[in-house]
């Protein structure tokens, strides 16, 4: 037989012709700069969180071998989400094998088909799938547009409502209206869902993320979820929440239930990373102030979070300045459609607490380069 | 603000009225036999794959620390789909971060709205999630029944088709005919997504898994995915596929292009469980003879696998059996309804390599005692 993947050849042709082809090459991480990726705290290779990965490999082994609901349930998955809870405040944690199955079990589990979800449109890609995933009728608002937001729950005939938003979005970088937002759904009756995937670690008092600075988290209608790919150095994503929303979601959420625990190597390297940043909270302001100095060079606002994005003329000069820089040793992040909310393509660029004086100031040099000239 | 969690405290009151309660608590490894647990090759505290496991996060650090398309593919992760495609023969192999997101990733990828997915009724949840990600058609077929494949697939009126199936099915543990599936499909023009979760380090050749042991990883049609968190004794997801759904995936599946790639340490101890294999092929007929007598002393046909399942009379007979085997130190799975697909209550067991003729013993003593008299 032949032909099957005629659509799927086609489908290619077709990225080839409008430069928007994606493939895999290594990253070595030998006298590079990367300024791409998104541990902000620079911990993968912390020793202590290495030694964390190794402890725990050597305790509980190389996987969690069942669901978390059979015997997939090891104390370092609780002791982890006992640190979540002290370090963010919130009344109850859930830990799942990745932030985007966090998202979709959050979304899916907590909207039915008498909910009305309201999503941002900037949303990641998983807080939408989770939206698919439910039997919810989805309305997406405008970009952090409250009125809106305001009216499509106004307007809405089923007895339940979920607004879901990113504390800090995770292409362009800024941020959200948590706090009208905490208070919009509360007056809806509506619960509301944040992806603190890009603020754990970075915003919050301690780096407890954005909806604890604003105390929001012992809120009966707020959800926070999050990942432990990203500051927290290892693999996993996280629901905060209040117990009974995480007692809904590990006797329903498909994707905590029927998915095998989070190995625990990466559960003792989330566990000591969080260790690492609450004795070292120099890290959050090493990371602000590596993103000012790169927005700076950049020639766009500073950021609230470690996530920055610099507008490209096209996809072609996109992918252009992403080989430029990278033959200079400095990684960066390039975003085409389909991945940008607005269709343009970008730059982005993360700041990290690891990289010292030297490092950052080669990588603005090459940056002042290859960055359009502001407008 | 309250009453926002009525519905779900109601919910709860429910399911604590049916006896269908999920609980978590947490496993402690000293002196339990574990027949709950799918590590059916026992390697998750084998030497050799914990040190792959510590060689990678020394090596490469905790996390990926970004998506595999930015700076989150690391040369562990080629290897480890190196020694896939070698272990299985597959064309080309594609790590993910989970199996459930495999299975998102390669049915949602395989799929839009001009494609009818014909699914067996007996599907994983995460197939059935990616079936709903998709924006296909999906069609339910009876469960292993080929006539009803094939008529669904010949009444479709779009112009591809996609059939899904597993390999060794999670909760019943009976197998596909796959041989059939791989032939009916090639004739309808179709494409077939076989979830070989139970299979791979199981059955076929070294444990390649059943599309291996007919040869049919090389057709163009055919597409296998499994899970890493299972004989594999890690965490993480894999699609064995041609070349150009690799690269359909790479290019447009949405829970690999939006996620973080696989962290280090589970990728190395999957490369490392592949090798031990390898070189104790052993391993296999003992998975096989630790079924056998499994199967014997509960009185139901031996499973082509290694996994099994009993009928109980109900949820609180199943809970009952599960607790008294708890109390004499072995654990073993319940299937209770939403998660038994013919809505039956059900013990489900499974065989593992490490089990030596002691402890099996042990846990034939006491499931004797569990299981209703075959009638
Ligand atoms: C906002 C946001 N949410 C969720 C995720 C998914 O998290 P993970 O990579 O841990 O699956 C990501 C990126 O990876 C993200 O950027
Ligand atoms: C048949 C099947 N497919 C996929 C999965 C998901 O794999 P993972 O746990 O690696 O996400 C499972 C169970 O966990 C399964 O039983």
């Amino acid at each position: 037989m032949t032909g099957t993947l005629d659509w799927l050849k086609e489908a290619a042709a077709a990225r080839e012709a409008a430069g928007l082809v994606r493939r895999l090459s290594v990253t070595k991480s030998a006298d590079i700069v990367d300024l791409a990726g998104n541990d902000y705290l620079g911990l993968r290779h912390h020793p202590a969180v290495v030694a964390g990965a190794v402890a725990a490999v050597e305790t509980y082994g190389s996987g969690a071998g069942a669901s978390r609901l059979v015997t997939g349930t090891l104390d370092v998955h609780e002791e982890l989400e006992s640190a979540l809870v002290g370090l963010t405040g919130a009344p109850s944690a859930l830990v799942l094998s990745s932030g985007y199955q966090a998202n979709l079990a959050a979304v899916a589990g907590l909207a039915d088909a008498g909910t009305l979800i309201v999503s941002d449109e900037h949303a990641h890609a998983s807080l939408i799938d989770g939206c698919r995933l439910s039997r919810a009728a989805v309305n997406v608002a405008r970009h952090n547009d409250l009125e809106h937001v305001a009216e499509l729950l106004a307007r809405r005939d089923v007895p339940r409502a979920v607004v879901v938003a990113e504390s800090v979005y995770s292409v362009l970088g800024d941020t959200a209206p948590v706090e009208d937002l905490v208070a919009l759904t509360a007056e809806a009756g509506a619960m509301l869902v944040v992806d603190e995937a890009h603020a754990l670690g970075v915003l919050g008092p301690g780096g407890a993320g954005l909806l604890a600075s604003i105390g929001a988290l012992g809120a009966e209608h707020v959800v926070a979820t999050g990942t432990l790919s990203k500051s927290f150095a290892a693999q996993g994503g996280l629901v905060l929440a209040d117990p009974v929303v995480r007692d809904h979601l590990v006797n329903t959420a498909r994707p905590f239930v029927y998915d095998t625990g989070l190995a625990p190597a990466s559960a003792g390297a989330a566990l000591a990373a969080i260790g690492v940043l609450h004795e070292h909270p120099e890290l959050l302001p090493r990371v602000h102030a590596n993103a000012a100095r790169l927005a700076e060079v950049c020639g766009i606002p500073v950021p609230d979070g470690a996530v920055m994005s610099v507008r490209m003329p096209g996809p072609h000069e996109t992918v252009e300045a992403v080989e430029r820089a990278r033959a200079e040793g400095i990684r960066v992040g390039a975003f085409r459609p389909p991945s940008t909310p607005d269709g343009s393509s970008r730059l982005r660029l993360t700041a990290h607490a690891d990289h010292g004086a030297h490092e950052l100031e080669r990588a603005c040099a090459v940056l002042a380069d290859l960055v359009p000239a502001p407008v």
